[in-house]
């Protein structure tokens, strides 16, 4: 008997990428290849199939139990489309459930991008057997996910709810959403640019020559480059950044207490850099609550948690979950 | 046959509350007494004993299903234990399950008070037939409870999270628990006292009247009453506590998108005077999550929440849920 296999596909704004993914969460196969949204969703429908086709040749002989996609959302889970022509350009209301059911003849499930990463890192990664799983993934935004049980909570009518407009300081920069101080505005990869933008001026550091000598080249990158040897300036950034990072995380898991976080995005590759200030606020607001009895991991799957997560939402919709 | 019967407890810090309540959330029969802790648990436990055999008997031979008592925490669930000798003194680490049981010779649940008032408001209250429902109760401190598919939801090792340590600014007035500008240390009762006696101090309004001249006695009942009569200093405590009150709801609300967020405790009875505020920065906020689809209402069980909710945990718990 041929092995069964789920089809996970990660939806991104520049790439999508497909795995092969067995019912215990490892990647049998793996494509990837620019979406080139501009092109059209006909034309991206094409492509994605193609991926597909390309993974499950290659598990010889699989059969497909069903597909799963994570996109980068908005998405309509109800009507099983992607509204989305913010990052993918020309994706206004593009049903994408309908068309992989009828093409493969499988069950196919929907979620959007950080609700799929979260379901992958806590079925397989860092998030592993725990009950309450918080994903919090700081990048060019911050993106929050929570896993209850295994299964994604959903807000009020089926929303996502959005961490990186946690409200940190009513009088802090102005966020893109209207409001002031949003945890993203503070924290994230175009904050800390920011900040270490207006420091350099004038000032010696180190991030000036990282940067090819262009203030506008700095970003949360060379931050991070300049902290780690020793630049006082970018150390500066560092620990203003790491106490934004820690209050909205210390935030969170007051509301949550989960058994575990798990940090991804671009910014905290550079966790170590982040991790003494992280854990001495949470240490610090550990009285009342016990914040202090929450792990912190790292995300571990990498660039594969999107597919991986979806394939185990195709999974979970497969045996009525 | 006798109609069977729950019996809901709330035991707080001065009054012990015992209702026999139906299983469909009716209370049959009520008695509540002074419990007195530190004459000591054991004289606790008589009182509250003949409390509930007060109430069984007012049923006219219901047959007892089951017992629950919601207790003003920290409480230990799994031993069954009350381990308060804060607000209870003399009462650390007493078995409140055990003996009740033994007693009575039914299923006996301890819920906190903050978890037991939710459940009360999610099963027949503001919260009825609500998938998520949020409580947040502001008097003297601020609690939360965040009642999930009519479950209590807990966090890591059974903790209970407690919104009301929140923190709304990094720079604000220190809060017991060693941190600052804790969400309750900005809005509860006692922070709209303090605000309120700082600006009284030689101007001219009716607070100090309404206080019988004395500044100390200026709490939150005398702001409200003075607002409500026009006072433009106590205008300017509510509109400063209110953002900070909406401040915090708005994160919460980011965090979790109830269908509905209940608001109880004393200063929530002067909810109208509050109530533009929080609207206002609830739909600023709802650019990138809909925030304004959650329902805000006011807790409708007033002082039997808690012993309500405690019978349906009780119900739970035979139930077997």
């Amino acid at each position: 008997m041929s092995p069964s296999v789920l089809i996970g596909i990660d939806l991104g704004g520049t790439n999508v990428r497909v795995g092969a993914v067995s019912r215990q969460g490892e990647v049998l196969a793996w494509a990837e290849a620019p979406i080139e949204a501009s092109r059209g969703p006909q034309a991206g429908l094409q492509r994605i199939s193609g991926l597909i086709e390309q993974v499950l040749a290659e598990t010889r002989g699989g059969a497909l139990m069903g597909i799963g996609m994570g996109a980068t959302g908005p998405i309509d889970r109800q009507r099983g489309s992607i509204q989305n022509p913010y990052t993918l350009p020309t994706w206004e209301d593009v049903p994408i459930v309908q068309p992989l059911r009828e093409r493969f003849g499988v069950p196919v499930a929907l979620e959007n991008d950080a609700d799929a990463a979260a379901l992958g890192e806590a079925w397989v990664g860092a998030g592993r057997d725990r009950e309450r799983v918080l994903m919090v993934t700081v990048g060019t935004g911050i993106g929050s996910a929570f896993i209850y049980r295994g299964e994604v909570y959903r807000g009020v009518g089926g929303a996502h709810p959005e961490a990186g407009h946690l409200v940190l300081d009513m009088n802090g920069p102005p966020c893109y959403c209207g409001a002031r101080g949003c945890w993203e505005s503070l924290a994230a990869g175009p904050a800390i640019a920011r900040r270490a933008q207006a420091l350099a001026q004038g000032a010696p550091t180190i991030m000036l020559d990282l940067a090819g000598g262009r203030l506008e080249s700095i970003d949360a990158r060379v931050v991070v480059m300049a902290a780690q040897a020793g630049d006082a300036l970018a150390q500066r950034v560092v620990q203003e950044t790491a106490a934004y990072l820690a209050l909205g995380l210390v935030n969170l898991l007051i509301a949550f207490l989960p058994d575990v976080v798990i940090l991804g995005g671009g910014v905290m590759r550079a966790y170590p850099v982040f991790a003494p200030y992280l854990h001495s606020m949470i240490k610090r607001h550990s009285v009342v609550v016990p914040l202090d009895a929450v792990q912190l991991e790292v995300a571990r799957l990498g660039v594969q948690a999107g597919a991986v997560g979806a394939a185990y939402a195709a999974l979970k919709l497969i045996k009525g979950g």
